[in-house]
């Protein structure tokens, strides 16, 4: 899917990646240097690094023995064998150094197996270099490594040979290195962090506001809406639902996303994207969450617009237009609806205008 | 503006990092390790390590002499000007070690300043471990080190410290350590990629399709819309338009934004918004972008809408089923519109449905 709604080579490759990275994730034996044809997953001959790092690699097969590698400098290419055609089922190794093991993906990508690196800072060093040596000569493009937390001491050895960082998450950094003398094409890191608003309005009128322990000073006293950043994997319509249950204690239920907003350098140089969801209450006993909130309560919507924050502010007072009109009916906002797509597997949730759904959520706006 | 949309303590505190690592940014020589009112910015005995990695320290007063840190375990609270008030206006010091700079945000979290490292791995390693000790006999609650990628060396010693990873960028990575024993309240990374694809068509009712050089399989051979990445910072309406001139040469304007995705697990098991945009086209001379496309025309609706990848697939179908409507004008989507607001000092985007402006963009499902 990914390769076809977000199209060019950066995210062809980017699927590609993700797709053997869930390979990966999903199978700690079967990993090769060359792509999977290359030898059978159960070849004992082609097992590299065993999964324990008490043990020591198995030398199968001396590739020019005593010849130096000599860092990263390509100095194997042309060696018999070495021509990374396919064609090379044995195992590739220098003195006790094993070419890392790597899994290769369709965009000439070599992703190394984070689950069988070298037991020792020495082994992985010279792995290392003997792997940057081999996939250059075998015309490899980029190479993926992930280092876990408790493999912190091989990031200095990586960045010595020429590797930059990529992304991180708590337990682990990718390093990415691009052999081929030309623009890099690896996909980019995550860009994006997105936060989640709800709009809640009860029969009456009055609209569900919270006062935050911790805000800026110039929102001192202002009662806005619940808001929050949705979870990993979350939908934005099941995030802003959470994030009012949480804030306030009122269970509500998703309408329609009325608008969105993006903006730029908001934390870490990343963007912002904020979606401001309607939302139906389904409950009206207000439980504070002490821990972020002040006071939560419901406001009659006059009182809440015409709050200096929001008629002083260009945005605020927008976005507040846009609810007044949402509730007169002149406005509609986006439904949204879960897909499945043969080209990534699964469902995703596609966000439209719900104009042409009459009815449904109380907007006429069509 | 972000902890007034985006409320919560974490984006409180998210916001406040932000603001904190933008001042970093901005300014080498004011760091201070307690918060930013105890010290005169231009007060000589209140530098820490020189910026110049080859001189050494200063010691301008040694607390406690020959007291052993052990790590990073609090031994220090109590002592006097330790008590993290803000009231010792001095260097804390023990031998030839020093409290590492770092700003403090309004939410206990302490920011190291990355342009003032100790010089070398032994100085940076008894710092840490005497900073930890000091913030944590301050109370305070997280540390944010960030490491360039020429300091890597120092990765491994805060990881045996206890700092795990927060996030990394090309030339740095960013480490935390939450000390409350309580729930982390740090802001999460980055979550997200953001996509965009360009619904050109023009007056004979023709689609500007592409085929990409490189595809899943299951779309060899498939006329699908120019898609891409945003860049960094870039606006949703200008990444499509920049896509759409970059693969097949056509110049477009903004019209309206249709539709969105929202999936999951993608890359890197991030999360991915897939943006497509109404452009409309004003140029028609196609000049195909040659390292990611394979081919460009312009395709008869029905015939983009007849293939198979489209038909037989209920998200491309859903999709290309809300084009149509928008041509019929039975649909309308989301306008683009630039506001500001004096929560970020700066202008963001905002979207929003377009029915309550009839004729602006030949959309009257209002």
């Amino acid at each position: 899917m990914e390769s076809s709604l977000v199209g060019s080579a950066t995210a062809a490759s980017l699927c590609a990646t993700a797709a053997a990275t869930r390979r990966s994730a999903g199978s700690r034996g079967g990993a090769r240097f060359l792509s999977c044809s290359c030898s059978s997953r159960d070849d004992p001959a082609a097992r590299g690094w065993p999964v324990s790092t008490s043990s020591v690699g198995r030398r199968l097969r001396s590739v020019a023995p005593g010849r130096s590698l000599g860092g990263s400098s390509p100095q194997l290419a042309g060696v018999n064998g070495w021509n990374g055609n396919g064609s090379d089922r044995r195992w590739m190794a220098l003195g006790d150094s094993f070419v890392l093991e790597a899994r290769e993906d369709e965009y000439g990508g070599m992703l190394v197996d984070a689950d069988r690196l070298p037991p020792d800072t020495a082994a992985f060093a010279r792995s290392l270099a003997l792997s940057l040596a081999y996939w250059k000569s075998a015309r490899k493009k980029g190479v993926w490594l992930k280092l876990p937390l408790d493999r912190s001491e091989y990031v200095p050895l990586a960045v010595k040979e020429g590797f930059k960082y990529h992304h991180a998450e708590e337990s682990y950094v990718m390093l990415t290195y691009w052999i081929p003398d030309e623009p890099c094409m690896l996909p980019a890191n995550a860009s994006h962090q997105v936060g989640v608003g709800g709009f809640v309005i009860n029969d009456q009128m009055e609209v569900l506001v919270v006062q935050e322990k911790y805000t800026a000073s110039t929102l001192l006293g202002a009662w806005k809406l619940p808001t929050g950043f949705i979870l990993a994997s979350e939908e934005i319509y099941t995030g802003a639902v959470r994030e009012v249950k949480e804030e306030t204690g009122i269970d509500t239920e998703f309408v329609e996303l009325i608008s969105f907003r993006h903006a730029h350098n908001v934390a870490f140089q990343k963007s912002d994207l904020f979606f401001i969801c309607m939302l139906r209450p389904l409950s009206d006993g207000i439980m504070v969450d002490d821990v972020e909130i002040q006071a939560a309560k419901w406001m009659p919507l006059a009182e809440f617009v015409e709050q200096p924050f929001i008629q002083e502010d260009d945005m605020f007072r927008k976005i507040t237009d846009i609810f007044v009109q949402r509730l007169h009916r002149r406005y509609c906002g986006l439904a949204a609806s879960r897909v499945t797509s043969r080209f990534d597997g699964g469902t995703s949730t596609l966000y439209f205008n719900v104009a042409d759904q009459p009815g449904d959520v109380g907007c006429d706006a069509a």
